[in-house]
């Protein structure tokens, strides 16, 4: 047999399974009721919506829908963009935004036109995970800050910043935030620490990667206006359908300073050439018809009430677990709980599978991998029956795990 | 105003606009007849039966359509490409193919996971554009090895190959070949080439990246087995639905060792999740449906009248240009021109634009930009009324500039 390990660049040789990728494949068994995946409520999919869509955009414009497209994406589905933006208060040239293939690849253009091998990016611990593959694929160092619960530290950014700068004559490239309803945590960050956020990316000179999948699924409370917002020459912020309409598209859109946008969508020719003519006209038509915004009212009142019955289930199950917490986020697809002291939640996860119930293990979110008794829950996927069941079977596992490490070592006077 | 060159990776300091996509804005003019693109037929695109499994793919399976979906790619459209791939004497396993969001992806991830900077890789002279940004994007060293009317020189790459390796101690990581109708030269690269090129790769130790967009698109003559079916270790094949049914869903699919293709699904998976679940589903349907094979069929009775149109044209208006040549290709999309001695196909290039007729200029299929005599006329997408008027001002752009050389340099005796 051929070895292909002389073959592979550094980054193939560094490069793993996603941890979230193996949970899933692991908890596929009938009868898991799964807490895991980051997935979209498939009953809320604007189905048939779509279905006439797709047939009118063949018969209005199937010749170019078909066909390749412009790397930046079709005009139309820009222009409706524009107008969603405004409506956030950010206003846009055509120059400033750009369609990407998933949010995912905009964590990929933007390590590819900003990232050496060796370069440090600033981020959150815990942070989203495919940002942890995709800079580390080209070899990024991740320095991670932690998170309270106004968001990631603003003063440990500044230690950090202040260690790697004088100490380690190392300038970070950018810090990397998911400033609303975080992915892990479900955690927001506090207006006052975007200001001091932007203080700190003009005061050491650095850029602002801002992820956003999950902004306009607010629960309650106003808006925090996006950084971006607070300083437009810094910030490149990524925004996606698949959180606010549907993932199966693979479509989102990056937004921030021209100059930064054309090198990424040159980054993007030489990606894929184009994201997909077809599916754009789709999404331009949904929005135009005014679908979008009835389509986000509709996940919000959906996944609010899954969020509220979670947190109740929590608090039913598991309020008389000592030392046990959870995060209570006003939007998004997810909370954070963090296990009392000694369990691990890595340690325990064949046994929450084997009662039928899964989580993601907060390690996953670690760029550095050690934290072991935090774990991520989803609350917009499993339906009520579902969400009651299995926060009882988890509050189950738990209370086993606590009972087996009492007798195993037992407190001595 | 901020300079973002600091913030810039080496590789987007060294990131250019294609040549291709600047020639495509200068020739959006109306009354322009254009050579230039790669565009396939739009007339042929099965608008209808699109529309039509769109709906049935909306009705029968719009929950699994529409959300995130495997890496790897959707299971039904794998299997419909392995009893295609069988077709064509190519028997793999699941774990041997996977699919990608455009071919032109499945370079960008065989340089992932292959190239570090400095890494060399030997392609034709010319070779697609599209696989120069990819590979240049990933900092490697691209060294050409010159075409003739066989395809590659394998001569030419055991020459180099000797060089690299003996005298300058760098061994290549892959040769880089479109062997069927080749882009741009429509040249295809003969058996006993095929199994010299294979040997090559054995004996110096190296990868083959088999590019094979056109494959199916052949006009006449016996199909050459592709390269992948001479050495199944040590080629990593890629295709892609654009050029045989349409580019506007961007997938294609990439064929080879386990190892390699696993590697490659984990460096997909950080770069954009996985292909568009609803795209794939409407693929597969549209393959079990039967409609792939009539498609080709299709395409191929109109591409082969549209080369011989072109080709007849060529003769009508070009035969007494002396020293012009073109290539003959039995497939494919594109011919390659040569110019008479000493004209200059980039010079001349805003000529032809002002005399409403386009091509791409040969240089920008050459990694190291030298090459000035040449270009590429694409024959796909032109209606036969455009190729006659379009060939026409050409020959009237090439004898004109030909005049013009006579009188700036007359021949002294």
């Amino acid at each position: 047999m051929l070895s292909y390990e002389q073959f592979y660049s550094r980054s193939a040789k560094s490069m793993k399974k996603s941890a979230i990728d193996e949970i899933l494949r692991l908890i596929s068994k009938p009868g898991v009721i799964s807490f895991a995946g980051g997935l979209p409520a498939p009953d809320l999919f604007p189905r048939q919506e779509i279905k006439g869509i797709a047939g009118f955009v063949m018969d209005t414009e199937g010749a170019t829908a078909l066909q390749y497209g412009a790397t930046e994406g079709n005009m139309a589905l820009r222009e409706q963009l524009l107008k969603f933006m405004a409506k956030e208060g950010i206003h846009l040239t055509m120059e400033e935004i750009f369609i990407i293939t998933s949010s995912q690849q905009g964590l990929d253009l933007v390590a590819k036109i900003l990232i050496d091998p060796g370069d440090v990016v600033l981020c959150g611990r815990p942070t989203y995970v495919g940002a942890i593959q995709a800079f580390h694929s080209y070899q990024a160092i991740m320095r991670p800050v932690a998170l309270d619960e106004g968001g990631i530290s603003i003063d440990g950014l500044e230690r950090e910043l202040d260690s790697l700068i004088n100490t380690q004559c190392k300038k970070p490239k950018f810090i990397y935030v998911i400033p609303d309803f975080q992915n892990p945590s479900g955690i927001t960050l506090t207006l006052e620490r975007r200001k001091r956020l932007v203080e700190l990316a003009e005061k050491y000179d650095l850029l602002i990667v801002e992820d956003s999948p999950y902004r306009q699924l607010r629960f309650e409370g106003e808006p925090i206006p996006p950084i971006i917002g607070l300083n437009a020459q810094r910030v490149l912020s990524i925004y996606t359908f698949s959180k606010i309409l549907l993932p199966g598209f693979r479509l989102g859109w990056m937004i921030g300073p021209k100059e930064l946008i054309k090198k990424a969508v040159m980054a993007k020719q030489a990606a894929d050439i184009c994201p997909s003519p077809f599916n754009q006209a789709i999404f331009a038509e949904f929005i135009k018809r005014g679908l979008l915004e009835k389509q986000i009212q509709k996940i919000i009142v959906a996944y609010k009430e899954k969020r509220d019955y979670m947190l109740d289930r929590l608090e039913t199950y598991m309020a008389d677990i000592e030392g046990i917490k959870w995060t209570k986020p006003s939007g998004g697809l997810f909370l954070w709980l963090t296990l009392p002291d000694p369990l691990d939640a890595t340690e325990m996860f064949l046994n929450a599978v084997e009662k039928k119930v899964a989580y993601v293990v907060g390690s996953a979110f670690d760029p550095e991998g050690t934290d072991r008794r935090t774990m991520r829950l989803n609350f917009s996927y499993a339906s009520l029956e579902e969400i009651d069941k299995g926060i009882q079977r988890l509050s189950e596992v738990i209370k086993e795990k606590l009972e087996q490490n009492q007798v195993e070592s037992p407190i001595t006077p």
